[in-house]
């Protein structure tokens, strides 16, 4: 379990903010940022058998502040921000303007600060703010999780505007859901298919077939392996997946929790690297839900959506993505692993 | 039956190109874009279990090109684009970039040209062009839903560059995927479980509640019902359906195929309306699979996906989205309705 010490503060809307690690104190008069009064509602969409959540406060939410008015940084005297600490290693917070409304029973919204240094990024973290980073995660988790309205624990990250990102200091969020998403949920359909039929589980047989085609793999170090599936969506996507059957984050050792940060981070620089710019990405975090089954077909897995298919071209979800549910690749998953595989070599 | 007249050329590259309607001869000299050599292959992706298709030509595909360089205007003495005519009315190619191999078994991409204007759009088409339009849909969805590797005819229309449109001249596509793609399956899987729950359309009962409800309607005529759905994944989400049990638009009549070129007219008209900008959207035809089978679940219905969430501001797909499947609404579709119901009646 992660021993890193845990503060929290409870704003007067009730929401909560967890400060990780060592922290300095509020400013003398810090008064934390207003909630926007919402509406919020579940709807059933019956053509895709998928839930829509309606959050009819989020209209208002900060969109791209100027860096002085950044709403994650540390709060200063005159200054207060989402953070009630002049300085902090790593902060969790219900977000003001949440998708669900959390606390009633309806699933969790939190923003993940990874750091109070508004320049820094996944990349920048050093190996102990990595180790933090996924033993916060490990936190979040296992409590969101224990939560009887949280059946699914989300735990992603946006970056750049091309993503829609409306905020550049470093962050991840979390969805506390209460079902289980449609992706996630299909996938775990998929494991327990590949189960009955094989007696194996499906993330452990494709790692395998990555290790023995050795074709498509980034790097496989401390019981991790990095590659982009011959199936990718994505021109540069990348899975990363401990090649030991573990179901979720709290199942890692700690050796291995400390090593998936590090192996996140490699992805990452990989990306930046790759044209020489900041790569908007996606990445997402798939494990067992929290509904209270065993889900022995979890098994753990981080996936990468990277928006660039080329230097300055972006992949758009258009009509056949959207409407049809067919990804169209504009080349083979051997030659995009090749040209990240070389980047990464390089380093 | 649709009576357009249709003029089929073949290019030397073995791509066919259909004039429907008037057209005038190509210019002397005239040469056909040569085709990129690509290679094609559909890869299966058992975790989400569907197919991606990748296409290593596509690359190259022409990108926001120069006015006077468009591919899709009339070719001109000394300047030959896709269309073999010095004028025409609406014109259908097989894409030079396709995301299938067309006529090898797999599959088939087409551009529809609606018109030879280049700055014509849906919303200024004349009522004769929208019905040869619908006309064109009909037979291209027969046409392409005969050939035995066809299994679904997907017709789509991505707008503006906010959507990844690369050709400005207004255009459509049509898909001939050798499978049922993952969305038109959930939905025909939807509409079974409820036949079979029911004993009625899922689709029927859906306009049945809508128009008795009558809080999302945009309008009622002509057998179409233009309708916000209540689990609208986009904002302004807009559904046209035929209030008639009918599966493809084939069975259409010859009166409700004209009025559903000017319903979709008039959702389009209102989208630039609504923000007075050009609204980026996707407009998508959900219909009955051409795989062999009768499919009685399938009911005809055309889908909005518009980008835009307020003035100035995208919906993205992010994290939420792609990653777990859940889409976030910022606003109640009862809402979204009344606004766009307002701009329909100021026209």
């Amino acid at each position: 379990m992660p021993k890193l010490t845990r503060h929290e503060v409870r704003h007067p809307d009730g929401r909560a903010v967890h400060l990780f690690g060592e922290h300095s104190p509020a400013p003398s008069g810090y008064r934390p940022p207003d909630s926007p009064t919402g509406s919020y509602e579940r709807r059933w969409n019956p053509l895709r058998a998928e839930w829509v959540l309606v959050a009819a406060s989020r209209q208002g939410r900060t969109f791209l502040p100027q860096r002085s008015d950044c709403p994650l940084c540390p709060s200063r005297v005159g200054s207060s921000t989402e953070i009630p600490a002049t300085g902090f290693n790593l902060a969790v917070f219900e977000n003001r303007f949440p998708a669900m409304k959390a606390g009633a029973g309806e699933g969790a919204c939190e923003v993940v600060v990874y750091t109070d240094q508004h320049e820094a990024s996944l990349n920048t973290l050093s190996p102990a703010q990595l180790s933090d980073l996924t033993d916060v995660w490990t936190n979040r988790y296992e409590q969101l999780g224990s939560r009887p309205d949280v059946k699914y624990v989300y735990i992603f990250e946006n970056r750049g505007e091309a993503v829609g990102v409306t905020l550049h200091h470093p962050h991840g969020q979390i969805y506390g859901y209460p079902f289980i998403p449609p992706v996630a949920a299909t996938e775990l359909r998929a494991g327990r298919a590949h189960s009955k039929r094989k007696g194996t589980c499906l993330q452990c047989d494709l790692v395998e077939r990555e290790r023995k085609e050795n074709r498509r793999v980034l790097f496989d170090q401390s019981g991790l392996v990095a590659y982009v599936p011959s199936f990718a969506r994505w021109p540069y996507e990348v899975h990363v997946v401990p090649a030991k059957h573990v179901g979720a984050l709290p199942e890692l050792s700690a050796v291995t929790r400390k090593a998936l940060g590090i192996a996140l981070q490699r992805v990452t620089r990989a990306y930046d690297r790759l044209f020489n710019v900041p790569m908007p990405y996606m990445m997402v975090i798939h494990q067992r839900p929290t509904d209270g089954q065993r889900h022995p077909e979890a098994h753990l897995h981080v996936e990468f959506y990277p928006l660039l298919r080329m230097a300055g071209r972006l992949k758009y979800l258009a009509g056949g993505e959207t409407g049809a549910g067919t990804f169209v690749a504009d080349g083979f998953p051997e030659e995009k692993a090749a040209e990240l595989r070389k980047v990464i070599m390089s380093e």
